[in-house]
């Protein structure tokens, strides 16, 4: 079958894992929007998977490039009709997004944060940085306070261009937040604006690849982290929140995208985070939309584009689950020192 | 400390795990409701864990039991003071009823399905039932359609109290539905529907303990399945739909409570699943809502609640989670046959 040969060319020439059902979303998405952005994130696919499958639809003459679009053709849309295959449809709730929230009571505090976060830092290539857009962050804040995770807590943000760690202390209420980033330029805008704010906010400059300083061990009942997508990568900084909470009944939330991690990577990544002790109890896909960021022209997937259009700064088209875990055993991860990339992999995009 | 003392006492006395956490969520549950049923609903854990938790509280002078409710005394609201623990809030959107997902253009779906789940069999205890809003199931189906996993699909329904088969074939939209259920009363009801209404649907008498009929292996792109809930009859029924699905790409969508499986059996759970060759796409905490069964009193909960009031039916107060697994490798699963009681364990509720 066409589907599963277009399949085997891409697990071929990337060694991104994806079958026959995947190329039917790539077909589906553009089906539904000749927006290259838009089919990128509707196929919810590795990106570079994405831009390989309509390089194949185009030589298979189901779709052409003009200018910055991606057209379906009729040979396409007859191919898509032979294998029941419709147009992508989200169905997302437009009140909440997509995300099942009630955010009124979170009003204040958004405007309050959108009011601070005007002069934040912008996002760096070098520090494999792009941030969530200012209702994602509120948002989080707000999940974690109905699952009990954030009012009278001690939370810990590692990593945070997403500035979490001001929107949770912003709320007033957690017992406690630090936050660690190795950036100094987010180090910096934190230590001022809690200064100005009076916001108790431990900022600590840290590397991830470096083990958690003693005094974070076992101390904290929340966890927020954005970790980079290779497994190796991924893993290192999930254990590093693991190893920070006190023990069974802590929570960490994590995000994961589609774009950067197949669906193999994820059940690799779920494997281990069960393997430390955790269960899953929430995961909210397309839960973060994210700002563009400077570097869409330099990103690695850039040149694997099929038609290139830079997108609008909010015209979110990268999105990633939030995922919840909660320690229901004693923690089984190591606090070493990892050392060389651990941030790119075959699947990234965006590095 | 109190809470970590409380939870050793239920552990000790009815082997089902909870942590000092927990016994939070259920003070943080008593301190939003004086209604027995939101308090078990809100504290999110095995139903007869916060039964003898709340006894416990009663013990200590935390709260009181008056008629019909269950009230929070001074000390009771000093402890929490003290402890930092503040009354549970869902922040559940009220468009989409926390499940992200716009309704609207299922709205006739949902309409000619009310019409034909008017005659539906009542929930019977014999056979483990109880099923969920109409809303509930149609939305069910408009998550499986929103991720390509119902039009031109077939489709797989392993126990079907809540029709969510009649749902899927009413929808027109996949290319083919089969069901299973071993009560004669959703058999004949489904057979004599589908032909009423002239809708496609292969309905088979079976007990979900036997091994599936060869000619359901590996047939399937979607299945849906509600469990019974120890560990073993879970894995039971997952694998049975698991078996049926004919390869990577394929989904299933499964129930899972927190009433009647701790986070612990959580993790058991989502383990055997990725071992099955699997990843967890999505998990929706509180997607399905029951509507109250006609044996409430006789269930095995009954006994242990501290307040007793029979709810109406249309009260929600059991809610379960909804998981979407995709297979993302060639599943490893057993089709065999399962002997003696698989329905029932220690943190068993409403058997």
């Amino acid at each position: 079958m066409e589907l599963a040969g277009i399949a085997q060319r891409i697990r071929e020439k990337h060694g991104i894992p994806v079958n026959a059902r995947d190329v039917g979303r790539m077909l589906a998405a553009a089906l539904a929007s000749e927006d290259i952005w838009r089919i990128v994130d509707l196929a919810g696919l590795p990106m570079l998977a994405t831009c390989e499958g309509l390089q194949a639809f185009a030589e298979q003459g189901w779709v052409e490039f003009g200018g910055e679009r991606v057209r379906l053709t009729e040979a396409g849309k007859r191919v898509a009709e032979a294998l029941g295959i419709r147009p992508a449809q989200e169905l997302r709730c437009p009140r909440c997004g997509g995300r099942g929230l009630e955010l009124e009571p979170f009003r204040g505090l958004a405007q309050e944060f959108a009011r601070l976060a005007r002069n934040r830092p912008e996002a760096s290539q070098e520090f494999d940085q792009g941030y969530v857009t200012e209702e994602t962050t509120v948002a989080r804040i707000a999940l974690a306070f109905s699952r009990g995770d954030l009012a009278g807590k001690e939370v810990l943000v590692l990593g945070d261009d997403d500035l979490v760690s001001l929107a949770a202390a912003l709320s007033r209420l957690p017992k406690r937040v630090a936050v660690l980033d190795v950036d100094p330029r987010i180090v910096d805008f934190l230590r001022q604006t809690a200064k100005e704010e009076r916001l108790a906010l431990d900022v600590y400059r840290h590397d991830l690849r470096e083990p958690l300083p003693p005094e974070l061990l076992r101390r904290f009942d929340t966890f927020f982290c954005d970790p980079t997508e290779s497994f190796r990568g991924y893993l290192a900084f999930a254990h590093r929140g693991i190893s920070a909470l006190r023990g069974p009944g802590g929570a960490g939330y994590l995000g994961l995208t589609r774009l950067e991690a197949s669906l193999t990577k994820w059940r690799q990544i779920q494997r281990a985070l069960l393997e430390a002790g955790a269960a899953i109890t929430d995961l909210f896909p397309n839960f973060h939309e994210y700002v563009n960021w400077p570097y869409i022209e330099t990103m690695r997937a850039w040149s694997h584009l099929p038609v290139k259009r830079v997108p609008g700064k909010y015209e979110p088209w990268y999105r990633s689950a939030l995922i919840r875990i909660e320690l229901v055993e004693e923690a089984r991860v190591e606090n070493v020192r990892y050392s060389g990339d651990i941030f790119t992999d075959e699947e990234a995009a965006t590095t």
